[in-house]
This record gives C-alpha cells, structure tokens and sequence, in this order.
C-alpha cells in the first residue's frame, strides 16, 4: 500500500495545483480500503467548496469511433488555442485492458499526454459502474479544485455507462460514424436522444462526402426530437481529428450551448438535480448491493429466476418470496 | 368493501371467460389490502398455466395527440375486421381524473366500450407507478387467461410510465402529431427510440400533407437509430382514427413485426428478460419504499437534501449518512 498522508497534505497540494498530490487523492478515492475512503471523505468535504468552476463534458461512441483520437486533438486544441487547462478522466467499468482505456492507447493521445496543461487519468480497472461511477463523479471534484477548467469525461458508448456519464456532465457529445449502418448496432438505444451534439468522425478522403451526407440526416433528425427544458437544440458536426478539421466548430457549439444555458438558471439547475440523482442513485445502489449479497438471497435467487423465466411463477410473487429475507 | 370469493371462484369464472368473473379479479390485484393481495396472489398462481396467448401492444403518446380516438379506431378494427377478442388497460399514474383516463372520455370510445368483443378497463386510480405497473402487469395475465387476444396497454408519453409499459409489451407504438415542434415539448427524451413503430395521427383535411411530409422525415429519421436484436426496422405509419384511415396498415405493421420476432427466438427471450426486469424491479422498488418510509430516514432526507443542493455535502457522503438508518 502507498503512503498516506494527513487529509490536510492533500487539501493543500490540490489548492496550490500540485499534479502529484491530485493524483495521490484519486488513487485514495478509488480504493476500497475503509480508511482511504474515509480520508477521501475528510479531503472531499474540504475541497467541495472549490469545486464546480468547469466545464465537463461528456464524449461518448463506440469502440473505434475515434474517441481517442479525438480527445487528443480536440485536447490540444482546448490547450494550446483556448489556454485552458484540461483534465481527461474516463469511465469504463467494462475495460478488459489493465490501466484502464485511457493510457492504453498512448500512440493516439501523445501530444495531450506530453501537454503541461493537460491531465489524463485512466479509468479505475477491475471496479463495478456504480464504483467507476462514483470515484469519477468524486475526481471532477478534486480536478475543479486543482485548477482544471475543462473536463473531459470518456465512455465507450455500449452498456450503462453513458447514462452514468450523461448524469455528471454539463455536455453531452456523441460520435458517431458516418454511414449509419450496422456500425451502430453496438449503440444503446436512447443515446441519440440524449446528445447536445453529435460529431461525425473520421470526415476525410474518401469518407468526407458520406460524413456530410450523415451530417445532414442527423440535423433533420434531431429536429425531431423532444426538446430539453434547456432550450438547447442538439448540433451537428463533422470532424477529422487526423486532418485537425472541425475542432473548432465542435468547441464554439459548445460555447454556444454554454451561453444559451447560463443565460438564466438552467445550467445551475442541471447541476443541482444531479447531486440529487447521485445521492439516491447511490442509495439505491447500496441497499441493493447489500440485499443481493445476503447468503439467503444469492442461494435462492438462481432457483426462483429459473421458475420466473419458465413462467412457473410470477414475477411479483417471487420477488416477495426473495423480499422474505430482507430483514 | 365487496364480497370475496374463494379463489376458485374467480379462476373458474375466468376460464369460463366470465368478464364479472374479470373484473372482480382485476380490483383484488389492484386492491391494497393485505387479505386481497394474498388472494390474488393465488389467482394469478394458479391462471399463470393460462396466459401469454396474446399479443401485448403498448400505445403512447402526449396529450390530445389522438390516443383514445385511435384506440377506438383501431380496436374496433381489431375486434370487427381481425374477429379478435381485445383487452384494454391503461397505465396512468399521473391521471386527476376520477376511473382513469380511459372511461373519463367515454365519448371517444363509445363503439368501443359497447362492443362484445371488447374489454375496457380504466387506470386504478391513486396509486403510485410501481403500484400501477405491477397491477397492470398481473391484469394481463387474468385477461390472458379470459382468452383476450389482444392487449392495448395505454399510457400517456409525459413520464416514467412508457419505459414501464414497454417492459411489459411485445409492440410499442409511438402516436406523434406532424409538425413536429413545440407539441413534443412534453414527450421524454429516448422514447423515440424505444419505438417499433410511430403513427402520426390526424391525417386528414388540412392536415394530411403535414402528415405525409412527417412520415418521409421519422422514417428516415428512424434509420439513424441504433437498431435492436430483433432485426425489425421500425415503421412509420399516417392515420386518420376519424376518417379510419391507416388503420389496416398499423395491424399489417404489428403482424410484420410478429413475423419477424416469431421467426426465431427473440419473441420468447424479450418475455423472459421482462419477467426478470419485474422481478428486480419489483425488489428493487420495495427497498427502497421501505428504506425511505423509515421515521429517522424521513426525518432527515429533506435536510441532506437541502445541503447537497446547496453543495454543502456531497451527494455521495449524504447517501452514506442516510445509510447508517438502513439497519
Ligand atoms: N481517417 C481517420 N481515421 C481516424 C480518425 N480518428 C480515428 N481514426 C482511426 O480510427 C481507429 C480508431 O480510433 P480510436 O481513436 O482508437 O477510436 P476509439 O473510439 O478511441 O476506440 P476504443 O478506444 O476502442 O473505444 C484508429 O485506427 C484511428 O487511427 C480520423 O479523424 N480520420
Ligand atoms: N382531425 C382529427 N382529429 C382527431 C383525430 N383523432 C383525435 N382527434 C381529436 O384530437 C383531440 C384529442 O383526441 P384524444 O383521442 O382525446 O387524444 P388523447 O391522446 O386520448 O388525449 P388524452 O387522453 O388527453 O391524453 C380530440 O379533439 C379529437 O377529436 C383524427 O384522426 N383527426
Ligand atoms: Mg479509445
Ligand atoms: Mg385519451
């Protein structure tokens, strides 16, 4: 185990903007030791008030979209042309590869890796989405804290975690793949809905004519849609992140997105209805952890899912057969 | 209170296809008292043999979109032209109107309600989403078994309620006026996409060539959307319930579905993973009912509340601090 420190090393490095001592937190935010998560705590409570000074952003699509890819030009481009200083934090529960899916591919993000502005954090390996969730939710906080006035948040666009993401960011940016086909597939249905922009990747060469195709057919599209309560209507981009085009574009829908929302209580609003969501979403997870961890539970389960999914039983009555065992 | 009977009485007078027989079932499912609740437990045990013959069609759409004048519409095809028995239920949480939404405007559905055929029977009135779903879920099954052939399950597209009916149906159809503009306001975000097919209602007089342009736009609009195991592309259809339009084309489109999905595994399987989803629902549900009816729990909550909407606490040190009341 790592060295710990008094909650008050911590608090300190952060506000002088120390990258070590930041990091040294997260670490302490994801661990599942009881006294790191309570010293994650303390440090959490006292930096709370020096939070919430950025912008986060989401990023989300499908294995080989060009997430990465994109980060690190996109990154580059929030550094060097807007001066800001980025941090990078990844959600990724799934992620097979140790370190998470961030530094894994350091050919695609050398330049923001090599950047004095920037800060990339892999996600956490081997933890549940609501534990990827959480410490991610609990590193935006130490980053605002430390200094970082952009943030983005990654996630592979195929299971739970978009939604997890599309709860704890101010902007939601999806990318997709021109010629909308099968490609797709891999898409959880309601994501589209969810975007405030979704960015056509890999518009070069031969692909520049499909992308401006697709760029079209999303915009009509996403007229269609229901409308946020923000007043936002979702934009659509096409962008190259090998030929460094439409970066720019991406960051002004951004900055549009950003004035229309401020521009009254809504972006503030947003914020505060997810505290609220996190607080019950993490007691909902608690009280079902715990309940389905119960020796009685695990053992009865698999037999009543069987009669259940045979139609033996139906679906209320077996839950309260399992809910026996509750208390 | 009404007079009770064995639950024989009520499992006999159901097969017999009994609708007295029905309808006493129905309020003891939907009966919040414990002595009711065990019977209908056994009722539903013992018909659970007895149902699953029907296909589930969930129907949604914002208010005044043309719901009620749609369902008569279409039941009344359904029960002349296809000679199939219909049951219809409605989930409405949310309704102010006393007997639900669906006998409230017995003018709209006057063919319907008359017919021998048809089976109409109002939202429970002041219960809770989780109360409804779980009584309209159990009220399938009794009109199953009452050898109802086709189930209309109909909710209002404004809140938790579609997601919850389209847990519990095989088809879901999305009612959308043309125009689409400020009138979707009040649809949720994802619902779209959750559709297998979309009806843009009132296609007639001044209307119709809106209508006609609204198809092009949602069918081209619906072959961006991330397409689901099934292989089914959904479908766009225009109806007139007044002037009785489309109203063939839509059962076409449900028999084309059923066609698809029955080709193969995917009918039984998307069944078999609702069961599950109401038997984790239905846990999950009651945890947390009983977790936030705890005295020291509501005692509290309001106050955490306050200060992580304040950001006084973080939401996810507030869910722990509620927690230590779990045991
Ligand atoms: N032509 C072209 N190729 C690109 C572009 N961006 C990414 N690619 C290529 O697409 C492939 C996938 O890019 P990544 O950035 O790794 O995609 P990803 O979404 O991060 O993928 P995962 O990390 O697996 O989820 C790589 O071979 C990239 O070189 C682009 O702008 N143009
Ligand atoms: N022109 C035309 N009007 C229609 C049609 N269908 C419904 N309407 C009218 O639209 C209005 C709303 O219809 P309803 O069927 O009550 O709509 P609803 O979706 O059930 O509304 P709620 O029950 O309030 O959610 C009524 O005035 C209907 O007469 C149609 O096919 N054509
Ligand atoms: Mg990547
Ligand atoms: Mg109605």
């Amino acid at each position: 185990m790592a060295k710990r420190f008094p909650a008050a090393y911590y608090v300190e490095r952060i506000l002088a903007h120390d990258r070590l001592g930041l990091s040294r937190a997260i670490t302490l935010v994801e661990s599942t030791l009881p006294s790191d998560q309570e010293l994650a705590r303390e440090i959490i409570q006292q930096l709370l008030p020096f939070s919430g000074n950025s912008v986060r952003i989401g990023i989300t699509g499908v294995p080989g979209v060009g997430k990465s890819t994109f980060i690190e030009a996109f990154g580059t481009f929030v550094t060097r042309e807007q001066q800001k200083k980025l941090a990078v934090l990844a959600i990724d529960p799934t992620s097979q590869r140790t370190g998470g899916s961030i530094l894994g591919d350091k050919t695609r993000m050398e330049t923001l890796a090599g950047n004095k502005q920037a800060y990339i954090r892999p996600s956490p390996a081997g933890k549940s989405l609501g534990g990827v969730a959480r410490s991610t939710r609990e590193s935006i906080i130490l980053c605002e804290a430390a200094g970082f006035e952009v943030i983005f948040v990654e996630t592979v666009g195929v299971g739970q975690s978009e939604t997890a993401v599309h709860e704890m960011v101010d902007f939601f940016l999806l990318l997709m793949l021109a010629g909308a086909g099968d490609e797709l597939q891999g898409i959880k249905k309601g994501i589209m809905e969810m975007a405030d922009a979704v960015v056509i990747t890999k518009a070069d060469g031969q692909n520049l004519q499909k992308a401006r195709a697709a760029r079209a057919e999303y915009q009509s599209a996403l007229h269609l849609f229901p409308r946020t309560a923000s007043g936002w209507s979702p934009k659509v981009a096409i962008s190259s992140a090998l030929e460094n085009t439409g970066i720019t574009e991406v960051w002004q829908t951004i900055e549009a997105y950003l004035e229309t929302v401020q521009n009254g209580s809504y972006f503030e609003q947003k914020r505060q209805h997810q505290n609220l969501h996190w607080l019950h979403e993490s007691i909902r997870q608690t009280l079902l952890d715990r309940f389905f961890a119960k020796p009685e539970v695990k053992e009865t389960l698999p037999e009543l899912e069987k009669k259940v999914l045979q139609g033996e039983v139906s679906a209320f009555a077996a839950a309260e057969e399992l809910l026996k065992f509750s208390n």
